[in-house]
């Protein structure tokens, strides 16, 4: 009986569907003991048995894979594959795939709301009235400032979508692969990244954990923006220099800042003693339509896989170049 | 020299161009000296020399008009009268202006965010990681809820304007005067208030202060919402009962409530203990844009006034027909 282990947590929770989907085709499933994301060590402990892992975003790595002597595939549950070894998958003749469309319109909406909230400074009233204090903050509205886009993929072009119902604040956007036919009635400006750090005043971040984006957003950078620019992260962490955003932020520059992802999660650290500073726990996705289409259609995968059938949602080449390229 | 009492505030602060107006046109002002919303008594003990009040949110009653004898217009900076005492006005002969539409792009974009945050517990989440608590939430998204808005006019339309790139939630929408032709892309169902409390996922107010208005949700109606409906209030304090509201949310029903108005203000109350009821400061208006545009237009009408020209901004007769029915 093939047998897959399921990292990623929560899981079948709001929707018993992949797990029924499993069930049916006759594939055993573990469900990660630990109860949060797991370490390298812990992954590489529990997967010698298995022929499938559905993958949250531990490592999976070289190390990992070496003691996985059953592993066929690797289904992630999500978009990001900076946790997975590609290269060393490929060279084990391991398959991978990804859901890259089901979180999009999630992180999208979560972003329009971080906009909100900082534009408005709603995170730091509330934490003043919760403690017994008044204080009537002066706020943005959309139309009026200047939104820098960085990396305009699949959730990119959805937070653009969306702000189109705004008014028409200025919009500079950035890509690796400028597509300058999105959103035309928005007059997006399509210039370099360090265009967008001096002359945003919101700044969101889209764009996948790579080599060349790792700690891409530094202090020097940090201290090109506005002095009350705003500041947004909900791809990957270590994509903006977490101890850097934490001294800026504690100097007095910048208006504030929304973080989604961490370096280390469960995120303990020095942003968490800056009030203008509004953090979640990695809930981009974590819409349970969104969340309930990524688990099945990473499910699915798993089982086409084991049935026999061809695969839907393997990782293309592209993302093979780009770890080839140096992450 | 003609005389003006200000008493909203802040006022001037972020564009002094309001100052400027009344310097310009040889008019003395008093800026609220006491820094906060005035009680009645503390108007009526400053109002006495002034021939003109910009006024806030502060009661400004028979009584204060009693002790303010040289008063012939009272120009509010915003588009609620609840504060106002229009009939004894009227009996006065003191003009009454106001800025209805001014504040209304601010107060839809701060709704719009309060349902982001509250459908993704962002507020929870912001309040938990501050503390060093790490857990994911599940949210929903805007197009998979049903929306209902109470009080479809100035605010409430661009409320639906802005939801209208989200997808397509179903909402359901109440008014006195229902406009059937309004958004027709979002298809509104115009259905009874009950049925909103009933059916709605995310319930947001839009009504004016009025006899009818006041206390308008109690704990019977809360009773009637989904266990984890969402409630929105950024109109005016009192239209929910805020001891109701406190008590139920404690008692665990309801998801979450995001609240800007409060019956006393600056706010202290059961409220500030409940973590998923997210708490603002009346910042509806509060944005630098609307604030200056409200804060101008009151004053181009005090100028007005004091120079003997026509006023623009007149409050229309329904608003005394609304008081003289009953509040």
């Amino acid at each position: 009986m093939p047998k897959a282990l399921i990292t990623t947590i929560p899981f079948g929770d709001k929707n018993r569907l992949p797990l029924e989907l499993l069930e049916a085709a006759g594939i055993e499933y573990l469900i990660n003991p630990i109860g949060r994301k797991l370490k390298e060590n812990e992954l590489a402990d529990m997967i010698a048995d298995f022929d499938v892992l559905i993958a949250g975003t531990e490592p999976v790595t070289d190390k990992v894979m070496s003691r996985a002597s059953r592993l066929k595939l690797i289904s992630r549950v999500g978009i990001g594959l900076d946790s997975v070894d590609l290269l060393a998958a490929e060279r084990r003749g391991i398959h991978v795939s990804y859901t890259p469309d089901a979180p999009a319109p999630a992180v999208a909406e979560l972003t329009i709301g971080f906009m909100l909230s900082l534009l408005r400074l709603v995170h730091v009233a509330n934490a003043q009235l919760h403690r017994g204090e008044w204080q009537r903050h002066f706020g943005r509205r959309i139309p009026e400032v200047t939104i820098g886009i960085i990396g305009v993929g699949r959730i990119g072009r959805r937070v653009l979508t969306r702000l189109s119902s705004f008014g028409t604040p200025r919009i500079l956007v950035n890509d690796i692969h400028p597509d300058t036919k999105l959103v035309p009635e928005l007059k997006l400006e399509w210039v370099g990244k360090e265009e967008i750090y001096r002359q945003a005043d919101v700044i969101s971040l889209h764009v996948p954990l790579t080599a060349h984006t790792k700690n891409m957003i530094r202090a020097e950078h940090l201290d090109l923006m506005k002095p009350d620019a705003l500041l947004i992260n909900a791809s990957r962490g270590g994509i903006i220099n977490e101890q850097d955003l934490a001294d800026t932020l504690n100097s007095g520059h910048l208006g504030g800042a929304a973080i989604d992802v961490f370096v280390h999660e469960p995120y303990t650290g020095p942003l968490a003693g800056i009030e203008r500073c509004l953090l979640t726990s990695h809930m981009g996705s974590m819409s349970i339509d969104c969340r309930t289409r990524m688990e099945i259609e990473a499910t699915e995968e798993a089982v086409r896989f084991l049935t026999g059938n061809p695969l839907k949602g393997s990782v293309p080449p592209d993302e093979y170049e780009v770890q080839r390229q140096g992450l």
